[in-house]
């Protein structure tokens, strides 16, 4: 298996990421944008899910492509922040074209992370519209893993969370890449240790190369009560061009990267959800072979992509806040 | 953790289970019985799904509780197995009372065996209504895994296939057992060779005890083109007394085992399914927490419940016949 060029989502020719954060509030929001319009879908498997127009993005509706999908903290606070990327957008004049009328499609999911030690305080604007926005302006081939945007505020059960990106390349020469908010229920390591739950599929040393444990603990090690609720978010993206149908598919069994990522996945208390997105720049030649790979690095890019947001995280300045892996392990 | 006292679904308290399989066709029928009846849901995540009776398992259905549920081979005309579980169930007035009528709700699933060697031209009656008739009458607390019932014609890419079964005690003391015909479309073992993709999760040496690979091969494998189609199905059940969202919510969380047992999984071509089922033994005390365990061990199941089936497998006696695990790698 081979990683793309930056190892990170934006190997997908057709988009850009960025990133804006609060560090007071200790929040922020991740954004996808598409050049002209991607093909997309969203797999939802957590008890707890928040989103924001979703429902255009099942196969049966009428909605083809979206403009931009974002990423963010603030649970239901959160949900303005595809607001930002609306106006954003509006002002370049991308979206759904309607006679003067110019809607952009940009679906969200949120995390929760209110509980990690940040001023929530923020009366009657929260953040998100603004921070959205910003995000949107700072968008490009490279941006930042860890504590940043929408995993700025991400914490897992025993380690800092945050913001991780992967990518690989199929044996058709299509890209994937994996961009997810690491705001997990569970662990992204085996037993309170360094070594990663997604050791299996790393690639090289991206996530420190310690491999996998032979007889790892499985001892469950998760948020406790009181309840802290979580919520892992994603998007996997590919080059290859899909239709609707297809990334609804891709988004399914990409979903299986948090499973072997995660230590524990899919939660009561998770909103869990996992967009797809396909830019199109190439066509699929031999569409079930090349499905199949594209579907199964996908879930292996997603695990890879988890450890690695949780790998490049720095902790929070606050007092009892959570160490990060690199508090922990680096140097060990 | 700790298996239950066999280490089979049936540690689960409220059900038998009962196989049936006919040699010269190379396929089989798996039913679960249930001493009254179960509440149940199911996750459907394959891309070429083939149930029956799953529309009334949606926690928006009015039915409240399944009689039976089957898993069996046969791809499409398998799904009159159904059929030969409600006779029997019916002549033992089992069922949804109607006033005199009687109507036994007998979910289930299949998967695709028609291409293993196996005489398939069995005319106008395919045998799955007979099958899954005698599947009722030999079922009991013990079972044979491997070559058995719905998983007698089963294959993976590279080894025989077969019917797997698991179980585990929460540490509230619910039993969580699974129950699955592998028939995946990918590989249950590492790079061709002895190791278990659900080796993390392997509790003592129940399939083997070989633990896992530190730096695993990744390579695809699976059935190729021309494409020989799959299907692993699956069913999880509990003690534990759940609501119909919650058995939904607890079919979502141990779809991801087998995302963890197999690679790969969910793929277009597989009818992937997983069935939950509650017996209601058991009411949960402290319903977050215990949830929150029961879907992970119960995807932790899954998993193993896979490695165990393609562990006790025998090969089909037909030229070209896939070797099972044992075969290959016992006394290795």
């Amino acid at each position: 298996m081979r990683a793309g060029p930056k190892n990170l989502i934006t190997d997908v020719a057709g988009l850009t990421i960025g990133n804006a954060q609060n560090e007071r509030i200790a929040t922020g929001v991740t954004v996808a944008l598409f050049e002209g319009e991607a093909v997309a879908s969203v797999s939802v498997t957590g008890g707890a899910p928040a989103g924001r127009d979703l429902e255009c993005l099942a196969p049966e509706a009428q909605v083809e492509a979206v403009h931009a999908i974002l990423l963010s903290g603030g649970s239901g606070f959160g949900l303005d922040a595809a607001s930002g990327a609306q106006a954003w957008l509006r002002e370049r004049g991308r979206g759904v074209v309607f006679g003067r009328a110019v809607i952009p499609i940009t679906p969200q999911a949120i995390c929760f992370d209110l509980i990690n030690g940040g001023d929530k305080d923020w009366g009657r604007y929260p953040p998100y519209r603004e921070l959205a926005y910003e995000a949107c302006e700072a968008a490009g081939a490279d941006f930042s893993l860890g504590t940043a945007g929408g995993g700025f505020g991400a914490t897992t059960a025993d380690l800092k969370g945050g913001l991780g990106s992967a990518s690989v390349v199929t044996s058709a020469g299509h890209t994937v890449g994996a961009l997810v908010v690491v705001n997990a229920i569970g662990s992204a390591v085996v037993g309170g240790g360094p070594h990663f739950w997604a050791a299996p599929w790393e690639i090289g040393d991206e996530f420190g190369g310690l491999g996998a444990q032979t007889h790892p603990s499985t001892a469950l090690v998760w948020k406790g009560q009181p309840l802290t609720p979580a919520t892992t978010i994603a998007l996997v993206a590919t080059d290859a061009k899909l239709t609707k149908p297809q990334a609804k598919r891709l988004a399914i069994a990409a979903s299986g990267g948090k499973s072997k990522g995660l230590r524990l996945a899919h939660a009561i208390f998770d909103g869990d959800m996992v967009f797809a997105a396909s830019t199109g720049r190439r066509p699929l030649r031999d569409a079930a072979p090349e499905m199949i790979e594209l579907c199964a690095l996908a879930s292996d890019c997603l695990a890879r992509a988890i450890a690695r947001g949780v790998h490049a995280a720095t902790a929070l300045p606050f007092r009892g806040a959570l160490p990060s892996w690199r508090d922990r392990f680096d140097g060990a």
